[in-house]
């Protein structure tokens, strides 16, 4: 039992119905009505799943101890009451990208495309929880799950956006943005 | 088909021989008298494996743009018609070194206890190919493959020493040293 494996879902059942999903960038993903979200390494699919998206919660890649506190301060637990709808953003990067040094990674995310420090300024309205998949041979590298209250849609989308237009977006070479509402209140 | 998943399987068949298996940490793995190492993501065990670990080939996690250009250019390729011995050596790291930003184990790693430039003295007698298994809900964190000629081998044992004494290894949890030999040339 792999407790950090969360795996996402399309298909005819689950807690969220899907309400839109585009493609950003590239191919999009087969149309589904509702998302399920399971953990662990031994899921049995639910008959009807249309496409399933494996990730594992992971350690930092590039926070500093400064930025990690900053994080931790202000960032909200998932499952809030009021945060009836979400998005489930799969993202792969290009080669190029994943064969540059891990100095270059860190000043293109944070020191040119300033991915924490805009993130930071939509807490605590939006909460989230990044999935990496690009060493388990999946289809996108990044699965990122975030939760918000109605209210706070509009700012949802113009932090998406902001980080879209970014350098380190260049490198992103498909993106699919899926959004859904919550159905059944939260365990 | 993912080609970046390498198999390792230890039981009674593959081109090395095992030579030792032995804790330096934790928990050994079982006795196996042959290694066999696969590609891929959809392995037929065979009959007779005793153990099989699983890890990813993937992007670097610390070195810089100087350090990757340096390595570069002393690595040399496995499967060397010389490098009869090879060492297989999986490691598992503690949370707390998952916990840690990325900024303080680049620290631990390099700054404090110089992997990169220990590593860098023993090239190009040592080749070397490191697959990642934190995020594939392995028991061990990295499998380190090593491939080396006879005249090489104290040096290699050195190497590993050395390692072993630093800052970073205080965070490694569990470690097992599998040493094979070469008992069919490389295809």
């Amino acid at each position: 039992m792999n407790t950090r494996w969360y795996i996402f879902i399309g298909g005819g059942s689950g807690p969220w119905r899907i309400t839109g999903i585009s493609s950003v960038i590239g191919e999009s993903l087969p149309d589904a009505s509702y998302l399920d979200v399971r953990t662990g390494s031994t899921v049995t699919l639910p008959s009807g799943a249309v496409w399933v998206l494996k990730g594992a919660t992971s350690h930092e890649r590039y926070v500093t101890r400064e930025e990690k506190q900053r994080l931790a301060s202000v960032q909200p637990p998932l499952g809030r009451a009021e945060a009836t709808l979400a998005a489930l953003i799969p993202v792969k990067k290009s080669d190029e990208w994943w064969q540059l040094p891990q100095d270059e990674r860190r000043a293109i995310f944070e020191l040119r495309s300033r991915h924490i420090e805009t993130g930071l300024q939509y807490l605590p309205a939006v909460a989230r929880r990044l999935h990496h998949s690009y060493d388990l041979g999946e289809p996108f590298d990044f699965l990122t799950w975030f939760e918000y209250a109605p209210q706070h849609a509009e700012a949802f989308d113009e932090l998406v956006s902001r980080l879209r237009e970014t350098e380190e977006w260049q490198y992103v070479i498909r993106e699919v943005d899926i959004r859904v509402q919550r159905i059944e209140q939260p365990a």
